[in-house]
């Protein structure tokens, strides 16, 4: 965790005409830039080089205002969307964990929830509150939205491994079994999106885009 | 425009058991893509590259969430975060025009529109009407919504340039007052941000970031 960094705000500072809550709110959307240069495995469709967590984020947030209508519970989509712009901030300061790495996953919630204290305490108080709030709902799933915002997150890189021919699929270790298990999480969200995504990984492990079945042994 | 280039989801057609409505909405996500790909004028504050649409929309969005407080009218924070993030998607197969590029901005409206019929065509009939109706309505600051994220356009760009210490702004034939004109859709949304706005640039202006006001000739 890069704590020790400057602020990007601290390196051309606001005139001293901003102040108050406006100035405080800069500083964190001047901060914020750094999304754009955290990686994910992922690869993109459109180009030879993986995405950043500010891509993807964007990604989700249109997903979700054109799949809303699968949502097995009524969702205010305006909400999901802001769910799904906010999920990925922690990792300016805690990195991107990807979903096949198990060791990285153990320490992940103590670097993310140190991450969310340093970030979103650049706010107004009231603000931090209303941020943290947002990412917490998302993280454990607590509502209709944030279970929505969920599955886009997780149907969104299998739609990029698809259109890659495997992707992080081939990660060394990783099965269909281990994909259908990481997965899963669409099915709290919608049926008829976990019945696509299926689909995607059946007819890949069909392909030899990803090892066959059976569980890993441990 | 790149309207003879296939789509993206051609390379890999999605398995036949994805159908109807859903099959159109993939498709059309697939393509989006691309929005990753086409790069803006504008330096990252984080990382010594330009910025791409996508990271450019995902970082308005967030702006909506945080700024929206600083509407001189009450707006749906929402249904505005919406509207930034459908709004650069045209630049996938019109591409992108800076603001201070005179002779690329007389032929943007049609190429945009072009674009769009092709963009938005992919999703079903009601989704087609539903997006464009988005994108128009930014466009065209039509609603509180469209005239707070048409600021939020204008602001984040000024933040990057403040922040490289000039930026697009030492774009040659820019002066101060091009970037004030430019600018001045920022005062149609929010008052404290316009007033925040001209202290940036007249700031820039005494630092030499951009060239001394006086418009230019023409």
């Amino acid at each position: 965790m890069d704590f020790e960094d400057e602020l990007i705000a601290q390196r051309n500072p606001l005139p001293d005409a901003v102040g108050g809550r406006l100035r405080e709110q800069l500083v964190f959307l001047a901060e914020v830039d750094k999304l754009k240069t955290v990686l994910r495995r992922s690869p993109l469709a459109a180009a030879d080089r993986r995405e950043n967590d500010a891509e993807h984020s964007w990604h989700l947030a249109l997903m979700v205002a054109v799949l809303a209508e699968h949502s097995d519970e009524v969702i205010d989509v305006g909400r999901t969307v802001q769910l799904v712009v906010v999920h990925d901030l922690v990792e300016i300061y805690a990195g991107d964990t990807p979903l096949y790495d198990d060791e990285g996953r153990e320490s992940q919630q103590q670097r993310e929830i140190a991450a969310a204290d340093r970030l979103f305490g650049l706010l107004p108080d009231d603000q931090e509150r209303y941020f943290r709030e947002l990412w917490d709902e998302f993280e454990a799933r607590r509502s209709p939205e944030a279970r929505f915002a969920k599955a886009m997150d997780r149907v969104q890189p299998l739609l990029l491994n698809w259109l890659a021919g495997g992707g992080t699929w081939r990660t060394p270790g990783v099965t269909a079994d281990t994909v259908r298990e990481r997965k899963a999480v669409i099915g709290e969200a919608s049926d008829p999106l976990w019945t696509a995504a299926r689909s995607l990984i059946d007819e890949g492990e069909r392909r030899g885009w990803v090892a066959p079945g059976e569980e890993r042994p441990d």
